[in-house]
């Protein structure tokens, strides 16, 4: 059987490392465009916050091991640039411009995603970076390490942006963010993602919204950074404005698409085409809140759907229940996390939703080093179900979110979910964890 | 309607304040045998360890308020003796030998637990203590400010004796630990104890197993607790070797009691007694992973029951689904959690347990600050359920032991649990969490 995988990061390397270590006698080929596999690219940030890291730490396993610790023909610099599904066969042009086909029994598609760029005059300037691939978080320490950064413009304020920011600040650069949209984290509750701005602005990170990258130009000693109605001096431009699915092979190769172009999958991971499979940021995924697709490119969903499909290539059939779009991120402080759905998404997704803030402790009463938790939780009206929580803090905010999440796998009701019995202890939580407190209040609207 | 409650702390003010907000027009008498009402009797020994800290700190809501604010009947130094049934009555006598009796429509016993002492000589000298009430808290307090104590000798090494432990260190104070057992947190997998047993010793905490208390006895100086083959020279003895429940007056008016003499409830905590709850520490509950009896005095559970008995007596019918037995505690630099069954409970009652333990990180690979987290899995091999998890470490342990918490409730299997959507960001654990990493290699062993 030959196992044919196009890309060699979480979900590819995964279900390469899985198969093969299922069925030792499986021809497992992984083709990937750069020269990187196997990396932590969540890790980024924080590596590029630190001068003194070596950027190649992220790197969890390196391509000779995989070569030749577990026999898996890992190929970097190729990069695959048609399927043919009759043919069952892939081909496509290697770093050094040669031609190459593979054919395969089975093949995962496992391309990732690529950052957003605007179409703007000067996107390409020295200077300019995006932050997806091992490669581009080299380029940005170099950049740093051989130029007077002092200043940088991120374009975007999502997760990454903010992570970024994060990295520049303690990195001593002045940092500007900007984006078209009026809101900071519009998925979240205005007065929580009021926390998050007020935190931002602690820091004195310059925050410029209803603002649209126009051009980056070359500017005094530096560059420019054009936008609606501002110009921001600059020494570097960070495009920071989400990602895409990298399906534009399994598009052409007549693949089905899905939400935001991503790839359609069934729960086995499979596409439209029975000999071919996708998964991680390329791929779509159910939503186990809703029952609908939806495309959350996020590394554990990626790393799990490349263990299933190599289960499922390996015939033990195996379905994936699916996401229920947890996130969590930290900016200076704060711990932001999420569940489920906002009350935008639950009411687009044909729900009643009824939502409660709460502000309520980190630790138990009179304890010492109290600070605030800010809970926002979401419920159905018809049904009684929990459908999504927020929550916003300096402590206790990034593992607490896992218990709604494990809550919404269940389809528990919130009154349910607020007769759990989770763990006290005073320098822990209230006797009545925030979010059981947020539950009872919860419940009364429902 | 005449609702009257034996006990004002959690549960009892629980009930009591709900029951009045409820119906504003019902006649609520609490009836406590100390000065003492609603205070965090979990937070003793975070203040006791602190002696700038006034022990007043931790009442959450003071007699009065409860009287002219809520209208509550509340009568402190009122011990409750005997309950009467048939005549529905309970008498007893004040602090200063006034005999009492109130007639009840509904009675609830929140009558809590009391500190097994053992019956040796010189239990009742001074510098002899235990910790349960808030007169115990201030008695420690003053004690050892007015007192020149150095050394201390904990008897016992449950919760309780952890903490307080962790209190007299952060004192200055040379602490030695005491138990009859061989074996520290018998209920935890012996290596995730071993690490407990390693941060108590690395603070010089000394640890004497195999010990009994034979007697405490006044010696030069101060105290000497004599033990089986060792006597010990101190300036306090601290007995912590667990709580009986207060059921005494219950068993007495022929209620049926329990679980270590716990008083029996149903899931609307109705006692065997059609006109009588019970709830708090005092009583029992259905562990939701056993669906048996189990009885777990905690914090949380005793305030949910005391809400519940007053939605019952309000006539909201109510019913607790029961508990998962989730605890989590601090000892020094270390958080140790529980939720379920051990491998010996999970034997006991029924079930084919697998176990299954994993050193795992707290933070992504590569990411600054990582520290261990050690994950102890149990799952039944005939159903594939989830029946527990334990974990210690020094981050991340408190808040992620609340998602298996909710998964017992749901019954989850082990492989659903797996599959869960759980939270990842580099600061805050690996891509799989702990959870899924242990999770995935017990569905081996199912």
């Amino acid at each position: 059987m030959n196992f044919v995988v196009i890309g060699g990061d979480a979900a590819g390397m995964s279900a390469a490392s899985r198969a093969k270590r299922t069925q030792p006698d499986m021809n497992v080929t992984v083709l990937e465009k750069t020269q990187d596999v196997s990396y932590s690219a969540c890790g980024m940030p924080y590596n590029i916050a630190d001068p003194k890291r070596d950027i190649e730490e992220l790197v969890v396993r390196r391509a000779e091991v995989f070569r030749e610790k577990q026999d898996i023909d890992l190929l970097t610099g190729h990069l695959v640039e048609t399927i043919l599904p009759a043919e069952q066969k892939v081909v496509g042009t290697t770093a050094d411009g040669q031609g190459f086909s593979f054919q395969y029994d089975k093949l995962l598609i496992a391309s990732g995603a690529s950052p957003v760029k605007p179409d703007v005059p000067g996107i390409d300037l020295p200077g300019v970076v995006a932050l997806k691939s091992l490669a581009d978080g080299r380029r940005i320490k170099q950049f740093i390490k051989e130029n007077q950064v002092r200043r940088v413009v991120v374009v975007g304020m999502g997760y990454i942006a903010l992570e970024m920011c994060e990295a520049f600040h303690a990195l001593g650069l002045a940092v500007t963010m900007l984006k078209p949209n009026p809101d900071l984290l519009p998925w979240m509750e205005r007065s929580s993602a009021q926390v998050v701005q007020e935190e931002l602005e602690s820091r004195s990170v310059e925050l410029m919204f209803g603002q649209r990258l126009k051009a980056v130009e070359k500017g005094a000693g530096g560059l420019r950074a054009v936008c609606d109605n501002e110009s921001i001096d600059t020494d570097m431009v960070l495009i920071a404005m989400g990602v895409y699915p990298n399906s534009g092979i399994a598009r052409d190769a007549g693949i089905d698409l899905s939400l935001g172009d991503s790839i359609a999958v069934n729960k086995k991971l499979e596409t439209s085409d029975q000999n071919i499979y996708a998964a991680g940021d390329c791929a779509d995924a159910v939503h186990v809140v809703t029952g609908e697709k939806a495309w959350v490119p996020l590394a554990l969903r990626a790393n799990r759907a490349g263990w299933a499909v190599a289960d499922n290539v390996c015939g033990r059939e195996k379905e994936l229940p699916g996401i229920a779009g947890t996130a969590v991120f930290k900016v200076f402080d704060l711990e932001v996390a999420r569940t489920g759905l906002d009350m935008r998404e639950a009411a687009a997704a044909g729900f009643e939703p009824a939502g409660v803030i709460i502000k309520t402790r980190s630790k138990a009463h009179a304890h010492p080093g109290n600070t605030v938790i800010h809970v926002h939780m979401v419920g159905d009206v018809k049904s009684g179900r929990l459908l999504g929580v927020q929550m916003v803090g300096k402590e206790g905010v990034a593992h607490r979110i896992n218990a709604p999440a494990v809550a919404l796998h269940n389809q528990m009701t919130v009154a349910a979910f607020g007769e759990s019995d989770l763990a006290y202890a005073p320098p822990f939580g209230p006797t009545w964890d925030p979010l059981l407190t947020t539950a009872n209040q919860l419940i009364k609207k429902l």
